[in-house]
């Protein structure tokens, strides 16, 4: 049986319609492919130029509104959406075939492993395969994601999907050994250590190219937050030369294509605002194998309100991190934290950003909990790296920041990135006071990360939260708590709103005798 | 703390792209509301006229492409999708704003079931609520799907949601009872007995108010089917006025908003290729309580390609529908019946149509296997209703059918829904002959969808298959096996493509001595 295959080119040209990271295809319904081929509307089609070649999702447009809007799509013509436009790679006039895409088999797997079957080494790196090509829709990773959440992946399953995220994307290789590494787990706003950490380990003379991802469920991740410092958004060349020079460097790992599910897994896990342990430790290790590490230090927080509630869980992750880790080649080593409250003063990428900056310049109102937490992890850094004997590591790192070596370095990997930026605060604020005087004895981590996302954070640079006050401070009524920040009015009175609706989240009690 | 609102308002009018269910708005990104507000691409804004208000999913247009384009969307205006034309009601340049949408609080159940808690009654009431006002993304309806097939609901769990089903819907009532009704759980092919039991039970004086649901899974569902036939989109009004006249229907669902939760789970399930046990009796249950039925026929088909692969699975089925069922006042008699292969001749709407018509007319090219299906059904309706003495149901079903007056009735209701069509099978046709002489052994019911499905069914309503043999029946070589039928050249390719691919599907074995 012969196939016949149909071959019908429009010429492409672009809409200007944003639709994020999901390429769209606008045909007419009169067109003859749109005919010939049986196309409807929602189906996935693949779009070929002579170069190129994409998935798309399609979208038919009647011919009797567009007469109406100007015939902007005229018949021989389809539009595409900007992420289309990049993906092919179009300069406007291309001719492309548009047909039916080839089923995805691999949903088979997610939909077995819904039904109580386990995942094998195949079918997980099929699915990741089919992911990072761009033949799963939305859904099917919503299914996906779901799935890994609700029956947790054992260590085999996690072991597979590591590799099969490693393979996905590139590696990367560096001349020297060993390669530092560090890693939060998140859930806790403000806790922005990573820029401290590796400007001491760069000044101790180690190496630590640190890629980090954009905020999952948070208002703010490190990439996030370093891009009001500092550019990103770096090559392979571009990360190689600045860790040659300078030691370490802090960009987002998604701009060089290490363990890229990730990010495609991530977009709807934020959505979904879940990330379950499975894809956590799977997301970790990934992202530090593809990144060449050889020595990694996690920071586990755990509290009534971060994103390990409970001490046995957090037990639970450390272990599941460092067999998998061990499993896979990399020294793992995970530190469980207080996770009681958000971290330094600020949450939200600018307002981190100026802790961040204040610690490095050992200012005097520079937030204390955070100084203390980076140099602990950095002390553990630099005693795995051999810069320091076993139990000096601490020492050694405090030295480092009071020295101004930790802030010189950190200027220098800036300046290797691209510039040193002054982060900027939204123009829209507003002070919430005491309502009563007393001590301050609850936060909830997950309301002050949600009221930062509703102020704009993290896609709003300057958007997010600076608090006045640390757990167990007295207050007097009518003192300064926290201020809001927006960029615009809508966003701030939203997120007013919503504080209004929910007056138990930060809590003022009596003063202990 | 008060809450500045701001008020920008634009004209909207009809962009004539379709985005199927999903109302979509295209602002320009230089707009003032755009920039006051905040928006970004993809996030979710409610849309309100003065009349109307939707949640819309937002697309950004760039200014620099629409110059290019005609400037169709011009500054004061903003674009809107078919669906959210249709959802707003509009005639065109109605103003309306355009403002943030709260968070759905709902979503906290959803990640609490994929985390493993138990759903409450008001969770799952919150869920389906905000599922029905439209409040969910796809991301977010597909997590709640994967997390009712992952872990399974419990019997309470199927309750609530039946409830709240049940609740966000119309509800019918009828001045006669007992009300009768019939249910397939689907999964195989061309089980189309629906049409013929209706006619059957109602000639025999007896109440039945069909409403059957689109195709989840399969290529083709009853009102998929019926489609072909007559109209099927009747308003609630229309329904009552058929079955008045007539004592039974066969109209779709949705088209009168009874369990409307349900065709926008169903959506995604599609999507999947998922429908849990939990949600699977939600959605029996609560169509058929919302149609105000009193005594329902739940057809079980199980084999080992059917949707019940094991006979314990289709009993634990039976047995959960049954309990559901009676906990909420509903009298349920489910048959596990043979679900080896394909019923009738056809599978694809249009094909099965003729399936329908040729048993009714009693034709003797009619498939024995719908007939007989058919009959059993009937002749327990026929006794659950007491048209006949225990152990005669079958008897008087047969007696209908074949006396005419099933026939005579079937036309009387199809034109009391608004006439009665002829069927029109694909354009494009391919046979498929037998490869080797021999004995069919095996057909592969869920590789007889998929085939289905990719020759353009249920949305081609001609599209599908047309068998001419039954599993053990002998066959010589060259005979014709089947007949492939499409709308398009397109779809016929593909099919042929896949065919050519899975040659173990279905299978032609030694003839056994």
């Amino acid at each position: 049986m012969n196939s016949p295959k149909p071959s019908v080119s429009l010429a492409l040209f672009r809409s200007g319609i944003d639709t994020q990271q999901e390429p769209v295809i606008y045909l007419r319904s009169d067109s003859p492919v749109c005919r010939a081929e049986g196309f409807r509307s929602q189906s996935r089609v693949r779009v070929s130029t002579v170069d190129e070649s994409v998935i798309a999702t399609l979208c038919v447009v009647n011919p009797v509104s567009l007469k109406e809007n100007g015939n902007w799509i005229e018949p021989g013509q389809a539009a595409v959406s900007e992420a289309a436009w990049r993906m092919l790679k179009l300069s406007g006039g291309e001719k492309a075939s548009i047909t039916h895409t080839k089923a995805v088999d691999s949903v088979t797997y997610v939909r077995g492993k819904l039904y109580g079957k386990t995942f094998t080494k195949a079918g997980l790196k099929a699915i990741v395969d089919d992911v990072v090509a761009g033949r799963y829709t939305d859904i099917q990773i919503a299914a996906f994601v779901a799935a890994c959440t609700s029956s947790n992946l054992s260590v085999e399953e996690t072991i597979f999907m590591t590799e099969a995220m490693v393979d996905a994307g590139q590696r990367l290789t560096w001349s020297k050994q060993p390669v530092l590494d560090k890693h939060c787990i998140g859930g806790l706003p403000g806790n922005r250590t990573t820029p401290i950490v590796v400007a001491i380990v760069a000044a101790c003379g180690l190496i630590i190219p640190k890629t980090s991802s954009r905020a999952i469920t948070s208002p703010a991740g490190t990439a996030d937050t370093m891009s009001a410092l500092t550019p990103v958004d770096l090559s392979l060349e571009e990360i190689t030369a600045v860790v040659e020079k300078e030691g370490g460097c802090i960009v987002w790992g998604g701009a060089v294509n290490l363990s890229p599910a990730d990010d495609l897994f991530i977009r709807v896990e934020r959505a979904l605002n879940l990330d379950s342990e499975g894809q956590l430790v799977a997301s970790v290790i990934s992202k530090k194998l593809a990144a060449g590490s050889t020595h990694v230090v996690v920071d586990i927080p755990f509290g009534a309100t971060a994103k390990m509630r409970e001490y046995s869980a957090a037990q639970m992750l450390k272990s599941r991190l460092e067999e998998v880790g061990h499993r896979l080649g990399l020294t793992v080593k995970c530190l469980l934290t207080n996770g009681d409250q958000p971290v330094g003063w600020g949450v939200g990428p600018s307002l981190e950003a100026l802790d961040i900056l204040s610690v490095l310049k050992n200012e005097s109102h520079a937030p204390n909990d955070l100084r203390e937490r980076a140099l602990t992890i950095a002390g553990e850094l630099l005693e795995m790296g051999g810069a320091s004997v076993l139990g000096q590591g601490y020492t050694l790192a405090e030295q480092t920041l009071r020295s101004g070596r930790a802030w010189q370095k950190f200027e220098a990997i800036c300046l290797a990135q691209g510039g040193l930026f002054e982060p900027k605060v939204g123009e829209h604020c507003h002070n919430i006071l005491a309502q009563r005087s007393g001590v301050l004895t609850y936060i909830n981590n997950r309301f002050v990360s949600k009221l930062a996302k509703l102020l704009g954070a993290p896609n709003s640079m300057g958007a997010g939260i600076r608090f006045k006050v640390k757990l167990g401070e007295k207050v007097e009524k009518g003192d300064l708590l926290l201020s809001l920040f927006a960029e615009t009015t809508g966003e701030l009175a939203y997120a007013l709103e919503f504080l209004d609706g929910h007056p138990d989240e930060i809590l003022i009690g009596d003063e202990l005798v």
